[in-house]
């Protein structure tokens, strides 16, 4: 059932305008044409209306944000949303730094965003307004487990609603809502949290796939999740002793690009509330 | 012939001052290690006068250019030009943001440049003032086919002329022209294009080709291209079941590191006009 | 013995905050995540302090080194060393560019450093003004040989001495002192030097060394060289014909990511002195 929001971004190959850090913009780049999309990168306001225009969805990522790129991010966001496009962001380090707590809450605020996509201490932060985040890392008390994913679940539907963006929180178990109904998705492995980047190019090719998807953001959205999820576990079987952290790196990417609709259907492990 | 051309950058290691887009930098940065050069990035005028007095050449790239650039990137290439060392400018996303278009116009115009490659609508974009660019990469109507290659040589002479600089614009078939003759290059492989940077790393290696042979840019930039369609051939050669975009990438700068004039000299597939 | 330092890093996890350059960042968060450590990375002041309040010790570069960035760098530097927390500088292309060298050698006279890392051309420039710095590698003429390792110790002796920090300068012999005593280290592989990065990301894990075992930093920082010379090594003995710097690159992170305190201390070849 979720194949079929991969395929279509296979069909479309939207045009992703990225204002992102500068630490996993070129795994974020590859990532993107591995699905099939296309990345475009810039965080110059001269260009902002440019790119926005040509673009069929606008990526924000907070990391190694700086001072002047928050008015781009404004600029670039309002001129998506008017074309009706979809704007995503990943709030990096929310809670790490009042500047990128404070940052993420006036997008969501001032913003029409269509999906906020983080780890689960980001999330929490935004939507209560704590969290125990640990650097760039969701802390050990946040996880979102078996215990706790009925809590993980109740702030994340209160944040969707309060948004009005579909509200994406990964961890262990990844919990996806509009606000009405939410999908909780058990793929990836746990070797993921050692590559860096693995968030941020989860959110990147989920803004692609709400570009390729405009009628369900929720599917589309839950569909990116697996998608980025099953791409942790293909890429996992191929390891081979000695391989570590970069080569898991390569072979996640590896995997988006051989992936479709199919696998991603036959692997896909969510269930639906 | 190409061969000894790739085989001096190698014996006189020249030293490239890159300044260009954060999301390649690192593939570029080991693109140019990998053939026996040795890449120096900055983007900071207080030091662009030291950095072109130690380097050989310089590649200017306007992927992710901000604005504060513009001022360093004409300072560095006059200094380099003075020195009568190469000048080469990839004018990444010229046609798809006026901010780009008018800065590698700008820099075609007041400095003189040893090469500008592009895709070819990038290269359409600057030589007669439209092009159909798509984000970053070429658009399928500007592909240069059998069917358009005369079209597309007859622009890119005319521009190699306009500038007095070679002209290279790349895609299935690239053109190499210094505006009297030029040669067509049929090496490398389409799924280059599904890997972030193989333009940006062409255009930094070239640079490199440039500075260690001072005495035949034609010639000496036709066997960047060479190498480059090479690697990527190499490259698509070593690819196992289940390898993607992100292998590839490795897989590429892995042939130019492996790579030497012999190898170029086999495998090179071109033509002389 | 050396290996314990390592052992302690995977128990401690340290989250490491880097201001570097844009190149490498990539890498050196991937080598930060194999050790089991954890990055944070930002160059924007608003934050630094949440930054530096959140993080177990600071890495500084200066690679790609903009203006803006030298206040942050002090800034981010006096709130780590009031916390008693480690501040390592690697010093890229002290001795290239007046910018850099004026800026590294700044950073050493007013901040209490921990460590400062670089090449011997590097390093040279620093202690005694004088260094054949050729771009961003130590020049042929400034190798640490057999044969040039007593003058080399010599002028590192001295410079720990005068900056109270460990000083670390590598090469095909690297050096570690405090002042008082030194190691040589003979671990690592000369084709380290094909791969961008190597020595930030060793200056990176040097960071998380210290942080970690804040008993005795000569011993954690001689560790932490032993840690990156033993991975270049296990790196290129996974090496297949066809391989080149780009799979070294991510050979040399993996063994990182596979490494413990055991393997170290079988692996490494250093002397006391």
């Amino acid at each position: 059932m979720f194949g079929e929001y991969f395929d279509n971004v296979r069909k479309k190959r939207p045009l992703i305008c990225c204002i992102t850090n500068c630490v996993t913009a070129n795994d974020v780049a590859n990532a993107l044409l591995a699905i099939g999309a296309s990345p475009m990168m810039s965080d110059e306001m001269l260009e902002m209306d440019d790119m926005t225009n040509l673009s069929d969805g606008l990526f924000l990522n907070t990391g190694t944000l700086r001072e002047a790129a928050v008015d781009i991010m404004f600029r670039a966001a309002r001129q998506t949303a008017k074309q009706n496009h979809p704007v995503v962001l990943d709030p990096v380090g929310a809670g790490a730094t009042d500047f990128r707590t404070r940052t993420a809450l006036e997008l969501t605020m001032d913003i029409k965003l269509s999906a906020i996509r983080g780890n689960i201490s980001e999330i929490r932060t935004l939507a209560v307004g704590s969290g125990t985040t640990q650097g760039v890392d969701a802390d050990a008390e946040d996880q979102i487990t078996e215990e706790t994913l009925a809590m993980s679940a109740a702030f994340t539907h209160f944040y969707a609603r309060k948004t009005d963006a579909i509200i994406i929180a990964t961890g262990s178990i990844d919990i996806i809502t509009d606000g009405r109904k939410y999908y909780t998705v058990r793929n990836g492995r746990p070797e993921m949290t050692r590559v860096t980047g693995t968030g941020c190019m989860l959110s990147a090719i989920l803004t692609a796939f709400l570009a390729a998807n405009p009628g369900d953001f929720l599917k589309a959205s839950s569909s990116a999740v697996i998608a980025m999820g099953v791409a942790g576990e293909v890429a996992a079987e191929r390891m081979l002793p000695g391989d570590g952290n970069a080569t898991y790196r390569n072979r996640i990417i590896d995997a988006l690009c051989n992936m479709d609709g199919k696998v991603l259907d036959e692997r896909g492990n969510y269930e639906e509330k």
